[in-house]
């Protein structure tokens, strides 16, 4: 078993630790996080026990930390763990600032550093890599276009909003990173509509909940993002390639393969609410792919790079939206109007 | 335009006779009933004018007839026709009794008579034909096994019971023809179970209203036709052909391609409620046959051979439910246990 | 029967000649085309006459003409019929230019003139109208965001490629008109992006093959129009509506209900390849409700104004594409950069 | 974590023992098979250790075993175990012969025995499950009917054959268990039709391989059960319930939700091809229901009674099948004609 320590036990670092415990794998031992409680709460519940960061990478038995501190955290917590030789597996996004990304550029891509996997869960789906398999082995031919729709079931709460980093950066970024996977080249050109259609409040506090953003590659493939901060049916999780010789599409996931037929008509089981019923194969699989970059078995399916390219895409919708314009990406790899 | 004339303006005559009327080759000129009511309405409805039978006969110009009186007036009916030399589309069943077609074979087979189309709409349903195709073309090898679902909305009117012939001879008899047609060899023992479920009403009556029936064909083949008289959710029309190297099915229709995405997960439209919406384009191709087997270009696709088949097998499952046993075929071709 | 003439009998003209010729209700009697074989070769098959425009507009009995000329000729023999006092059904689009339908505006929207019914077909398809009764009984709230699918199955000739008006104004047309009808309220901001990822041949004669275009409402609402002109896989027709309590959608049909079980999984029957049968049902539902229409029972669905408004969506398209910027509308309600 | 022991390190013993090795709160310790290579093979991959027998029920810590040894050592080998103190995870069947357990019944079901869970796997399976929750919440009102579809994607080898007990006691058995399970109420009378369609060497060892198997319940409710030994397109599982107010069914399972769209039409990702992958989830859902049950959290879900449940209706098929006639239900709980 690969030991390990967990930095943070909210939302995301509780659904990563419980998912070490379970993993046959990986020995979660420490878990770190200034909230007494609810580190030892975590540490309970999954074997580990509390410890300070310093310990942690004091130990030299530890061979990785998954990094789930506050956003605004990661960047200095994985920095900070990989001086000390410890892999690190960071929750998304590296950072929400192309500046503090491109500041770390230098250290993060230095040779000798310990790996760094960031965790963009889609690239660990199940169904998207059967999806990228098939566009590999050229089921469709030559991929001409990709429609991803992104719609939570819900608005988060108001309190997060401030600190989001707004819908490109927090939300979109997922299909960004997904983008440029899928697409197998740079995009050049990138336009965006947003509204405030679910929640005045949100508009107040200066950003939008429903986005529809479309984006043009090297070679003129074309891409359609949708986002919605509010479905009203669970979790809408779907794309679609379009190639020279057909399609290949994934449908939304369902909670079971019941179907109930009554006197208004078909009914399927609900499509699986939130993230952590969506995506929990990836996250299973997120660890797993940890264990094999530990073990020298794999390098990391996305770090540094992948998290820059992602953020610098959001950026580049965001300034779309403020210039009322098309932004283009020049010879720096940044986006201007 | 090919002048026919219609019997019986009742439930099937009218929507017999208003596909008439919207009929590009057929000219419906009469309309007969002994309920003048009816025949008034349906003829005005239809453009035709009210005639008796006698009038009718004695037109030269008229080609065809469609028999759809009551049930029981339906050999009589179809003979005084063909007698008169028209060609005659009647609706299932040309007899419930076995009896009445075998006395009557003799003249309904003789060399000279008219043309007798027997209206079983499954064979002119454009999805049951393809699935035809597809077995005629060995899309699934060698077919094995036959499972049918037929299974009405709600159970028909407590009157209507006693006059039905039961439930083999009045339901269950388009699947024992549907089962003819596409096995493609002779049945040779039937089994089935039957309950009373839905209503003791029709238990009392003497009758049935849930079937299970299996049949085996003569190199082994095996089929299961499951009836019920009451669905809670539309009509149930689904069919499933198994062979050696695969499946044929056909899902339920549904009303329109919408879906709907709530609160409570998706929902398709409803499927088609009844008969004359699921069988629509099927009682459409039915009088278009008609057309062809008037003209010369088509023999009928089922006549009196059909018929008397499916009413042997309906009384083998009523035997094999009176008998507590499986019935088998003798050398006349009848079942007996 | 109302007696109604046909002008043209090319491809679509030919499918509405048909249509008439199996309707109940109307009666075709001339068809006029300046290609003498084509005429005579539709009469025979529809049982009509061929005849001179002014013979036919000579004719008091004839109540309509279908236009189907050539498509540079729609707005002319369009004007030519209603000053005769017959009512038209247009072919769409009416005119590709915007500039040519404000001149005749004034005259065709004066008081007094016969009905002009403009074929949008996809105002008569019953599973959009069952989706937009959804959207009217407010199954899924306010609606937010519209997402259009339209991909051709196959390119057209290169031929008709100079003379087709472009992309967005002969194909896209059909996607305005829908999000002009089911959005409910105006667009006030277009942006498209466009390629020639198909044919390069379509890019030297000027045109593209495939567009991606957002368009904004006035309340904010966004829809996304998805646009090829060669699928791989058939005709690709689908439409989904996000609002504030679910979704509403439409799949693709299937040429029937069956499907296959095999070695390599599932199959459906395929998509309906091309648009007569995609929109078959359409097509007779635009010549009954032209047959409402000259009966004074409904007013046209489509006319002028929704031709107007189409075209200057497609302008709109077309400019924003040719300013690499999003286009406005302006207080004439036409859109510029 | 719970200490337990394996016996049996075929198939299904190696199955059950890496989903052990993977559980968080099973220990698997010993593996124990005659077979030394298998047992030492098994032990290696899963963190385990070869022992005999008598030194896994000498070890006091060893709360349980999975007896997952060859078909006709279960009983033996459950009863050993039992007496030992420890708790037993039996691979179905128990027992392929009703004389058996009834010979063991006292035994088994004396008080102070530690506790018995037979896997049969259908329980666990968490469709089944939702399935199963929507008939007790009354969904579909009174339960009326089921069907069940179980086709294996592919004959077993032949050797296996006269080992199996033929095909109702060694596939069909699962079926007769979700019946008794789901209906709710005693089955009175069998009938089966078999044939062997798929492959005449499996005749020659006086076994079927096809069957179609109705059976009635105490209140008339009728169950079709279909089986084939190949199906041709992997593992066909599907279950219907129809009810008084409406119907709920599990369809097939696919690999991923991934579908193609190609020139012949959409294609669906495979089913799983094998048991398993389709109850894979369902395989761990029964050792951790073994978990609880050495916890004293439940009792067996499945243990003696339902074991001799399902070998007797299997029983009644098979001698439905030899007397070529329904078998009854007497008083003793058993079946004959």
């Amino acid at each position: 078993m690969i030991k390990i320590a967990l930095l943070g036990a909210g939302r995301m670092g509780s659904l990563h630790g419980r998912n070490a415990a379970a993993s046959a794998r990986l020995h979660l031992a420490w878990v770190v996080d200034p909230q007494a409680d609810a580190a030892a709460r975590l540490a309970a519940e999954t074997g580990a026990r509390v410890a300070t960061l310093e310990a942690v990478l004091a130990d030299p038995e530890v061979k990785g930390v998954m990094v789930a501190s506050s956003t605004d955290a990661h960047l200095a917590d994985t920095l900070t763990c990989l001086r000390a030789g410890k892999a690190v597996f960071c929750e998304k996004p590296l950072s929400l600032w192309a500046e503090e990304l491109e500041t770390a550029g230098a250290e993060l891509t230095a040779p000798g550093l310990p790996p760094l996997l960031v965790a963009f869960n889609r690239r660990f789906d199940p169904h998207i890599a059967a999806l990228a398999r098939g566009l590999a082995e050229g089921r469709i031919g030559k991929l001409e276009s990709l429609h991803i729709v992104n719609h939570d079931p819900a608005t988060p709460s108001l309190d997060f909003i401030p600190r989001s980093g707004g819908l490109f950066r927090d939300f979109t970024i997922h299909d960004f990173d997904l983008v440029a996977w899928l697409l197998g080249e740079e995009i050049e050109e990138v336009f965006a509509f947003s509204s405030c259609l679910i929640d005045p409040a949100i508009a107040e506090l200066g950003d939008t909940d429903t986005a529809k953003t479309i984006l043009r590659g090297a070679s003129g493939t074309l891409c359609v993002i949708s986002n919605s901060r509010r479905s009203g049916y669970g979790y809408d999780q779907r794309l679609e390639a379009f190639g020279s010789k057909g399609a290949l599409r994934i449908e939304n996931l369902r909670d079971d393969a019941v179907s109930y037929w009554g006197e208004d008509g078909p009914h399927g089981s609900p499509f699986p609410y939130a993230f952590p019923d969506r995506y929990g194969d990836a996250y299973r699989a997120e660890l797993d792919h940890f264990a094999d970059v530990i073990e020298g078995k794999s390098s990391p399916r996305a770090g540094f790079a992948e998290s820059l390219g992602a953020i610098r895409l959001a950026n580049a919708a965001q300034l779309s939206v403020q210039a009322g314009a098309p932004v283009r990406r020049n010879a720096e790899g940044k986006f201007d109007v």
